[in-house]
């Protein structure tokens, strides 16, 4: 007999998503003595305060009744042309073929994709590690996934193919985050790039692309997206504008082949109606009038600073551990040596009072064993930076001493 | 072959929302120069304009990095607390087995209710007519819709009765707008409301209870919620701020079980992580330091005059119409004599520009005939109303004497 009386069943699909054992460990990010390396929050530095805050009086004196009424499901006009216009011109995205709808944050695209695509039963291919997120909503629809491996390069492209091969299961589509990956940070090669669309092609299936790292870049300017190599509207792309401008007014969209984003659309409808009014006009307002470009290299420059420091703190601290150099994005992934599991790794530094989030957290099975973690450098100070990998290093010893 | 080049697969449960013949009708609404009564809008003088403009500036200045910042998929914390208590104090809803959600507008609590309760092939016994939207998202799952009709004092309850008497299929839970339900107006008695609630217990089964328009009451008071009348735990109530404060910030809740709730914050997290902060947080000092019962009522006043000058203008010209007198909501509901179809009087309405929703819309099987249309009074003008109804009832005259 269940506790509230009422035995409640419910639906199969939800069933896959009970909280683990990692979400006991990131419990202790709620104590605020806790340095968390856990978040995958931008920092303040990144919401232009200023400038939201001009727009936002102006918009509520000229145009509040717009604001606040009932919109439409495509999402706020301007910001629709705003943002094919400028990922057209930065990314090379788009052509007749396609449509762009906007999404209540980068999410609700992935969420809708998968509403859209898939049946229950279907599988989607996926890199293993992954956004577990994403993770979670296709698993929400009841699809099954087939997670390859994440090099150097990127997706195992020879593994996706391996499984396009033996088609035991119907594809809804291929999940890839290509450009500064969660959790490992890796960047997709161009040859990969292509070869994933080709087989994307022979195989006929969808291609979900998500994005929400590409402006974050502190090196090298990564590889073109997929969805810009992509002339038969083949790929489904997923962008935010959580990073570069807030997240709490949870903005993002999808650029997709018509007939898809017409899905996505009625979708989103009966989903959450349209995505918030007022922000998406102040958002528009602001990308008419401000350098949102200079404002995100300003971003970048920061959070590069804070990527060498946490870099540089790791070289001095966790011996023993792998740690990647990403070219971007929010997160350092580190691994123990074969056999060291990163989950042990994450509860002992809990204990120290620092958080780390376990590489299993990401896998597609979570009960398998992860000798990664990953580390958030764009959240913390400088002071934070310094005590926790220090903190984190001692762990490591523990461990590794075990 | 499809024109785009590609012949999407699109999952089985989108399919049955293809675009209807009733949104080709609707979209002379686009047209600027139509008279609409097709819309479900609040009025502009319903959004607390100036107050939004003042809290919001105050809170730009003071908590802009929490507020553009990620949230918790409950939703904030404080308008969760505040929600909780105001529904208590004003319906008598909640107890201690009972949590709270903010969702993004009353949409997002049906449609992630569906998807926690509902496997596919699971059936939804309804109201029928009802609102499409809350229809919609139960299709979007898989659900069966098993309508059942409304009556002048609510719900067929005995209808429901035999259904889940027969048992022909698993209820994935009962839907009901109970107070000015959408598209009636009308309203469940309490004695229906009793007996629906223990035939929910005796067939163990869940309700949800849909209630927007509860506080837009402009006669007697309704009967409790059904919810207030819940001990056990088995009532999901749906509410939300959009009639009350504004529809574009995308800002609702439900009420329900503990271990419901749990889920539905699994699905949240999934579909869109959390509702957007900012305006959830000028909710909540709106809450704080103004009187929201006051403003309802001052919009309550103006939806009554407009209302009943509707009703008067139905009189004097929509001979041989039945119009009811809902005590409550957006809405009035036109029934034609038996056998004449609101669809082809919305057609001819459509071509004389003036726009009403056909009753079919909101039948769980659209392509059967209703000889109902909706009408909207809280959008249109006194004059809109003036001569949009004299055109209306020239479109009658037309139908009828066919």
């Amino acid at each position: 007999m269940e506790k509230n009386g009422i035995p409640y069943q419910f639906a199969d699909r939800i069933g896959s998503l009970a909280p683990s054992a990692i979400r006991e460990i990131l419990k202790v990010t709620q104590d605020p003595t806790v340095i968390s390396f856990a978040a995958g929050n931008p920092a303040a530095f990144a919401f232009p305060v200023e400038q939201i805050r001009e727009i936002s009086a102006k918009l509520l004196e000229t145009s509040a009744e717009q604001a606040l009424q009932y919109g439409v499901s495509e999402g706020y006009g301007p910001l629709r042309e705003q943002t094919k216009e400028r990922i057209k011109r930065k990314f090379g995205l788009g052509t007749e073929k396609d449509e762009l709808i906007i999404t209540s944050g980068g999410q609700q695209a992935l969420e809708l994709t998968a509403k859209v695509l898939g049946n229950e039963g279907d599988a989607v291919i996926c890199e293993n590690p992954s956004f577990v997120g994403a993770l979670n909503a296709f698993r929400s629809y009841g699809l099954k996934l087939l997670g390859v491996p994440v090099e150097e390069d990127g997706m195992d492209v020879s593994a996706v193919e391996k499984i396009l091969a033996e088609g035991r299961r119907r594809i809804a589509f291929i999940y890839t985050i290509p450009t500064y990956q969660n959790p490992t940070g890796r960047t997709m090669s161009l040859a990969k790039r292509k070869r994933l669309l080709e087989l994307a092609e022979k195989y006929d299936v969808v291609i979900l692309e998500d994005s929400p790292y590409v402006e974050l870049s502190y090196d090298e300017t990564p590889p073109p997206p997929i969805k810009a190599l992509d002339t038969d509207g083949r790929v489904v792309y997923a962008g935010s504008y959580s990073k570069v401008f807030s997240p709490g007014i949870r903005v993002g969209f999808a650029l997709a082949a018509k007939p898809v984003i017409s899905k996505l659309v009625v979708a989103k409808q009966v989903s959450d109606v349209h995505t918030n009014l007022f922000f998406s006009m102040v958002l528009s307002q602001y990308l008419e009038k401000y350098d949102l470009d200079g404002h995100i290299a300003f971003v970048c420059r920061e959070y590069k600073k804070k990527r060498d420091f946490m870099l540089s703190r790791a070289e001095k601290y966790l011996a023993g551990v792998s740690v990647s150099k990403p070219g971007g994005g929010l997160f350092l992934w580190g691994e123990l040596p074969e056999g060291f599991d990163g989950f042990e790794l994450c509860r002992i530094a809990s204990e120290k009072k620092v958080a780390a989030v376990p590489g299993s957290a990401f896998l597609t099975d979570e009960t398998k064993i992860s000798n990664g973690f990953r580390l958030n450098f764009s959240l913390p100070t400088e002071e934070q930076i310094e005590k926790g990998m220090a903190i984190l290093g001692q762990a490591v010893e523990t461990l590794l001493r075990k």
